[in-house]
């Protein structure tokens, strides 16, 4: 199964990365941006076939390695 | 308007990120995970109404700025 993951800055918290990304497209003539957030994007090929079992092992892997929880929120899909 | 956009490695690049995250969840006993990879995840606040200028728009800022081409690709989702 394949899973994939969003892993995104709580709102409120401070995104550096984000903010150079909106300076910089101001530099370049992009009006108009108002917000900018960078968040990670993970793919993840599972040799598991069971779509609860998949589910419940990447939400593991989330809150172990993949997300720090203090500051981010993760979402999954599962197909 | 808001403005999703994913950027992923091409198919045949190299991801040692996504095989640095593949070792570290082999090392926490997560079996059964066949492949890794990162990509990049950005969240676009835009004063535009417009959805098609929207969308030219960002594709612009892709090619201009937020992806590598020769190494990346990039999908936008528009809302």
């Amino acid at each position: 199964m394949k899973a994939r993951v969003h892993i995104t800055l709580k709102n409120g918290v401070l995104d550096p990365q984000g903010k150079a990304i909106q300076h910089a497209l101001t530099a370049l003539d992009f009006g108009g941006v108002d917000d900018v957030r960078q968040g990670k994007y993970i793919e993840l090929d599972l040799a598991e076939t069971d779509r609860e079992k998949a589910l419940a092992s990447v939400e593991d892997m989330c809150k172990k390695l993949l997300s720090n929880t203090v500051i981010e929120n993760y979402v999954i899909e599962i197909e």
